[in-house]
């Protein structure tokens, strides 16, 4: 008999990665989708590359899904605050997709996202849920924040150095994300006529994960003072993100820089630095992050962060949170074999 | 009667797009197509998208090219200097569009291609083909050195706010290309299947075009110690090429940086200064680079510079320096209206 | 000084390529830019790609646009007829690409499209604007419905074969679209995430363009009981459609059929017969037509189409059109040479 | 403990999709990589995408391999009959992905492919690898040849309906596939620069597939003469196939014809009949095989099989035949949730 889990949110991509994971894991046990717009439909309406398709949506009830174990909330922004207040209260744990409760503090929040939380008590109580670098405050809890895709990418590749001193000034971060990072809407601007043989950057400077990258650098790495330069863009593909991170490093030594690097995540299981520069394809399906390291001649490190925005950037490494939230092994039921030749 | 134009590389991308600028020039005409492997080949079997399909490659062979006004090399690297001096000898006008006659000194041409410059004594004395930057050089010479496409595109990011003393420190440049400007060969590692659903990172902080951006910006700025951190990244379109350029902009006012870029590129045909952040879709096809600027809180000037890497990247702007070379119009025969829709 | 030219329907994939050509021509003179929700923005909101984008989309207002020479219709389904009679009524041609009067009588067009048709006096009264099968209906027309861009591939590439009487049997035409085939619109199921890396077929047996594929080869051929079995699929990529079409073909000899398709096509400026099957990157942003012949060892004749969707298949062909109409060079304007390397 | 596993041609797309299969299944073990020209490359140089990178690719060697229980053969065609029959002396299972052994006959044999076949005595005594049409003669067998990708779908979408009497005529078979179908190498006409944005039918009427077709078909159904008319077509994507099948069903019913696929596939884990047309995002990555079908106007039956062509095209076909060979559950290790979302 494994954990009972539910998914609010079920609809989307990550609802559907969501699927696809605890369908799969060996100690988790679907017993409730739930979804707004979508709920009454067959899973096979909205999913049709998973089996199971005769499950219906349910909607987003707290009441029909007090006696889960974990709900997984993959909503839209700002839909996140009130389900998961009322699992909470209802005893039940809450791993969070959503940016609700990723941010530290009220006047970050209202900056960043405009207008009031609704519970501004609660931020800064709910662990930052990316394990390689928060583990210990994700273990045993019964809430958690899951980073946003480019957030993961940025801080697995910056904080470590950062922690180490090794790297200073503002940090450049130059991000390429596939179109499923933009979540599945009917948008004209996201159509295959509009998305393919295309690069477009968006947001430039002012996308909402600047500040929660700058929070997670500073929150690893105690550095006073973090500040992030952020570029996203968006290429044709689906799936898969690549954060390529420049920081001064002065007095650089290439290989004690990448030592660091190495140190930081010897013994993980998801993160690994290698000697070539990561590619997106050697990722996609999976919960793993590559990282790729260059000292350049001018004294800027380069590192680079491929993800699979789905898993390792959303769905993925909320199972990864839930494990430890369970005191399941962290790796279980998580995929890494990749998907593209 | 046109001018007298030959190509040599003929087979190659941007061998077929000068094929079909000079096609529908109206002032010159095509009069010799060259290749090496290709020779002896039909138009129709390496560029069956053109018409006029019954012209036969030749050899690449000076002699048969001395009648010629003008040719273009679109060679490998290293192959252009014998054919050109050859052709400079017989008093034809050569475009060069490889790399053999960009840089402006043998230290850095032998520290960035390794080996020796087989013509030294050339280094420096070819204009540098980027007409907004270095237009009056270019006129009337006889020998121009077309840019490369990372360089065309950063250096019309970076150049004039580096003029201008408004932008200081290592710049950073992250940029992307279509998988056409890695050129036509038969590599596994630019096969479709290799390529589709991907970023790839290469040549991290050690690209060829690395030290041409730093020339290319010193040399239109007077400014000392140019340093570049340089990223590219190959993803999944034909044809396109942004680069997203980063550099610190001390006290920076973001109205007055604009400025600067705005009438940098007054009267500009080709280059626009655009209030969106600029997508490669817009220019593709074209010979136009559109650029995009925002001052983050961070004080860093982001500077976005989107072309054609087979247009104003390569055969459009060598058609641009021609006209210039010729005394043409500077725009005659070069395409402004995007394909993508 | 040119005829005035008026776009109804100008924001949408058709309209911008409408604007495009109507702009390159020497004869043609962009006069009036009306589209209906889109009415009141710049060009450049809705065609970045497209100089010219100071102008203004105006209302659907046919009394304005009553002192145009032509006006091209890109409407939706069933949005042509009313303004399409209202212009005629004060003198404008009107070339329209929608299906409102493509068919030739009330009761194809409402088993087709169901209801009634607002002017069913007008079916069978539009020359179809296919020129190279009907060119002669077309020439000094003032209206002109423009074929659908499967029945303009298919029909091309069965008509001759049909009207010699070489083919017989149901006609199999499977055909591959690219997503701008389906327009441009805020539509899930067209957006990348789900386009990308499939193949979908849609509407098997009973897209409503099947019986104007028989409508025309019959018309063309004389040949009694034209029927066609048709299989559209949406393929990822943005233009281009190929028409697979097979046909019996009883004791067929494969010179004398190519020999026909040949004769039929002889001194055409778009359309060719060559030995290789076609490829669709081929004529992309041309308005030409490549056709390839196969006669394999079941005696089924394999005749496949390739023609840009926007261009020969909507746009391109519109233009065409409106040469004939005009009484111009056939040809004027219209572009031949392909944009893929 | 296992049963131990080989795989010769392990450098290819078909060879890494074995890996990963036979890697995640609960009683097969790899023992053996094994590779031509990429011997003594580390596994992670060629499947970077893969875990156990450290692995080393050994040469095709029959005697290293005689201690196996299975060896998986994914060869370019030719080259498996020695291994084959090495194998087979030494009482190795062999599993042949390739096409030495598919053909019944030397004459189809040698009409299909050239030249004489190394081993004639064979050709008919190996089962030809179609579970869900040939289950019994897999089952236990120490020799099995997989089908073509092709051959796969046109089989399982046609065959039941032959066998039931209930189609006629010649199978007009259209088909797509992506770009791993065409195997990895380096390939300029594979590049992307020559994929992207196109369709290309090829080989039409003449592919080695064609006679495999009709073998499967006439094998399992009985029916005299069958015939084939068959287009491939390669689409702009990295996995996936669809063929789109048409035959005539004379006096044809239905719902009598859509009874017959269901009934011929009730029971089966993998083939499914569904209502809407099947996208081959839907099967990519499982090893499932969806069906679609329609019955047009004309009395033309068409249905649609889409497969992901690495997957129940080749290796996941391959291993689900070995599960028969080994008397294992037939479904085991193979997997059956989509990727693309």
């Amino acid at each position: 008999m494994g954990y009972r889990i539910g998914i609010a949110g079920a609809s989307g991509y990550a609802g559907g990665e969501l699927i696809r994971l605890v369908d799969s894991h060996p100690d988790l046990e679907l017993h409730y989708l739930a979804a707004n717009t979508s709920a009454g439909k067959h899973q096979r309406e909205v999913h049709p590359q998973l089996s199971n398709g005769d499950r219906v949506l349910s909607p987003v009830d707290v009441d029909a899904m007090s006696d889960l174990d974990v709900v997984f909330l993959a909503m839209p922004h700002g839909a996140s605050a009130v389900p998961a207040m009322g699992l909470l209260d209802r005893g039940v744990r809450v791993v969070d997709l959503g940016s609700d409760f990723r941010l530290d503090s009220a006047a970050r929040y209202s900056e960043t996202y405009g207008g009031e939380h609704p519970r501004p008590d609660q931020l800064g109580r709910w662990p930052y849920g990316l394990p390689e670098l928060f583990r210990e405050s994700i273990r045993g809890a019964d809430r958690v924040a899951v980073p946003g895709c480019y957030p993961t990418a940025a801080a697995l590749a910056l904080a470590p150095l950062a922690r180490a001193g090794a790297i200073a000034g503002t940090f450049v971060v130059s991000a390429v994300s596939g179109a499923t990072g933009a979540g599945r809407s009917a948008d004209e601007s996201l159509s295959f006529g509009a998305v393919a043989e295309g690069v477009r950057p968006y947001k430039v400077g002012v996308h909402r994960h600047r500040p929660e990258i700058e929070q997670a650098i500073a929150a690893h790495s105690g550095m006073a003072g973090v500040a992030v330069a952020f570029t996203p863009h968006l290429v044709p593909m689906q799936r898969g993100l690549l954060a390529t991170c420049h920081a001064t490093a002065p007095g650089g030594d290439a290989a004690a820089l990448r030592s660091i690097l190495d140190e930081a995540y010897a013994g993980e299981a998801f993160v690994s630095v290698i000697d070539d520069p990561p590619q997106t394809r050697w990722v996609v399906g999976t919960n793993r992050a590559l990282l790729g390291f260059h000292l350049d001649r001018t004294g800027t490190a380069i590192v680079m962060c491929a993800i699979d925005n789905l898993v390792k950037g959303a769905a993925g490494q909320a199972v990864q949170c839930a494990n430890l939230m369970l005191g399941l092994d962290e790796t279980s039921g998580l995929p890494t074999e990749g998907w593209l030749p």
